[in-house]
């Protein structure tokens, strides 16, 4: 059977489109992709902004910096590595148009219209993957769109977000500050010289978003995440985590509770040393799935780099390029929305609450008044430091996280207290 | 679109059988399960031995004790969960001519004619999946056959026999010795009541054909394995592991050498205890994978269990009623045998090796002078225990296996040697 060859085309040549480049005109790998796609495989072009730059891996004759001259190419497949809402959102709908499957590693841009992407790859009869966007190198959206879709899932929860990880586990492993060890990420490029997006959870709410879509059927559109970051994290917080037998992980969390409901949120979370996501250390990224009938189930790997990253989208030119063979295309995901957002402030937790007091006798009555008017329950306390060092650290039983926050509240107003330092969730135990 | 039912039979109705029955006859689930097949998805019958005993979550009246008149109802994909060589073989090479799809979860019958059925599957235009014959739920093959059908793979490595690591936790940590352990795991059902085939290899180096099929190739059919079993470790030997900061695992690993070198093998060892393989305990199953571009990966689920187990096959269920519905088939992974089979014991490793020893000045140098003879250099040494109970544990550096087994072989022959314990494998450190 001698097959046209399927003709990709990239748009974007930093460190995944390169990479990509690479891996698509590495003639000793060309019949390996050639069986997996059952057609040759064949890189057309590749549009950057700035064609006169050479870029290693980047065969220079396929360069053009005009899009709309790549799209002329006759492309079956477009990768679209150039991030960000636009000009990105602009190409992937021509090429849609235009009846041209495309890949994609642009988070952002599909958690805020990932839905009406979807849709117009549906009207054209092509396909939209994106397996790239979530943990990097691990073949997760796949895993969820493919092997789990007869799987009802109860509970999607990772961390997929390296900067983050990388911090925590510094932090955790060499008992260094916040702010040192953010400055060390910053000097070794593993986070950007404004945070932001990482430590404050904005990345890892984006792929909350697309994970959930896929395991829960919510729309993939502008969805609503509740967030917080880790910049508020101290040394003493993951040393007493650490004597107490857990690690602070930034976890991104999407589950079902009760029959309809679904919670989506991105929080720091004591995670016992015994849970599988307690050992994925430095940049590595994790997801665990907690299927009725599966089981727990858990992927791990590299969550960024050039090289895994274009390992994933080049999974998913395969898969665009195997169905342009045989004429067809992915139905799209459902997305019917059946499950509504439920309160965060309903839902409920353990808690470590960590709070900086005046070393002075009574402060403990007055602080486990407020617990007790909130009626939050108290499994373990420890006092430590000392002068305007003193500290009382708690672990709670579970409770209403709107009773803890009312707590915390009212915490902050006692004047025996300096200050709130963090208020953490304790992730139950086992699997 | 309104499509004919996708019809489903199933062969055997054991636990699997019977889980799958139920998750296919659950009306709550038809609307997620037809969006998942793109049609409707029908359970028309199940063929079982004795056609008269009830069995829970199976319809009664979809039962038949015989297999043509099963076939005859005009099936889509036949499931079989019958396991064994003979009568499945012939099941399904009936159903595989009738052009009928099937799905199968038998690792023995794989491993041994893995090869001749995929080619009979291919000329009926047809499919064969088995994710489920390996690791139970965790949906390993999938991703070797789509999302990383691009890469090169380097090692493919995995804890995929749920009897011996349960064992293996619980002689670890309860410090056990392995007959009791393996009592135990025998009354609660965890182990055969002939335990060969888990505790001597035989079924994780069926698992491990399998996978190195997928990842290098190799031709699916009587693939040679070396292997060994967990029957002769210690509990002295999984103390040394703790102390030493290692965990024993039973592991199966298939690895590239070299440029077109292969080596396949099932082996205890000795697990660093940071690597993320160390901390997948109990009936837990996990496979790792390295990549040339992917960097490491890993896979976490159970591997065994009727409603895990179910899970996998219905994926595949599903993949193939997507098939019929847009009347296609997967081309089988094409097995080019391009790699050759290294001999073991050209293979270089660190070894942890265990020898009782009369307890009288002079052994050590007599064993010392071994290893030197056989150019075998020593990491560390450690005597323990008293009279008959002298035992001296070796960690060796990295060596050929058959300088080791020459070794060993020495050691025996030594009068002031009872004998030698144990002889395992260390993996090397890091990812």
């Amino acid at each position: 059977m001698e097959s046209r060859p399927v003709r990709i085309g990239i748009i974007g040549a930093g460190f995944v489109g390169s990479a990509l480049a690479e891996l698509l005109s590495d003639s000793s790998r060309a019949q390996a992709l050639a069986d997996a796609a059952t057609a040759p495989v064949e890189l057309v072009g590749v549009a950057v902004r700035d064609a006169s730059r050479t870029r290693p891996g980047v065969p220079s004759d396929l360069v053009t910096d005009d899009f709309d001259e790549l799209l002329s190419r006759d492309l079956d497949v477009l990768v679209e590595v150039v991030g960000g809402i636009e000009p990105a959102k602009g190409f992937i709908e021509r090429a849609l148009r235009a009846k041209v499957s495309v890949v994609t590693a642009n988070k952002a841009l599909l958690a805020a219209h990932g839905y009406e992407l979807s849709q117009l790859a549906n009207e054209n009869s092509v396909d939209l993957f994106y397996e790239a966007a979530v943990a990097g190198g691990i073949p997760i959206l796949r895993a969820l769109r493919s092997s789990l879709a007869g799987e009802q899932i109860l509970r999607v929860m990772g961390i997929v977000n390296g900067t983050t990880n990388f911090i925590l586990s510094k932090m955790s492993n060499e008992g260094l500050d916040y702010a040192d060890v953010l400055a060390q990420a910053q000097a070794l490029g593993f986070a950007e010289a404004d945070p932001t997006a990482d430590v404050e959870g904005f990345d890892p709410a984006a792929k909350i978003a697309i994970l959930s879509s896929l395991a829960f059927g919510t729309k993939l559109e502008g969805d609503e995440i509740a967030r917080e970051g880790i910049s508020g994290i101290r040394s003493v917080d993951v040393e007493f985590a650490r004597r107490s037998g857990y690690v602070i992980k930034l976890l991104g969390i999407a589950e079902r509770i009760g029959d309809s409901g679904l919670s989506r949120r991105v929080h720091p979370t004591l995670v016992p040393k015994e849970h599988p996501l307690a050992s994925v250390n430095g940049a590595m990224n994790a997801v665990f799935v907690d299927g009725a009938k599966s089981g727990p189930l858990m992927w791990l790997g590299q969550g960024a780099g050039g090289e895994p990253t274009a390992t994933a989208v080049l999974g998913d030119v395969l898969d665009a390029a195997r169905n342009r063979v045989s004429d067809r295309h992915d139905i799209p995901f459902t997305y019917d929305n059946r499950l509504h957002l439920v309160d965060e402030g309903e839902l409920r937790s353990a808690f470590y609450i960590s709070i900086d007091v005046d070393d002075e006798p009574g402060v403990l009555a007055a602080v486990a008044n407020i617990f007790a008017e909130q009626g939050v329950s108290i499994l373990s306390m420890e006092q430590s430091g000392e002068g305007a060092e003193a500290r009382m650290s708690f672990v709670t039983h579970e409770a209403r996280t709107e009773s803890v926050r009312a707590t915390i509240h009212a915490l902050s107003d006692l004047p025996k207290v300096e200050r709130v330092g963090a208020c953490l969730r304790v992730l139950a135990g086992g699997l």
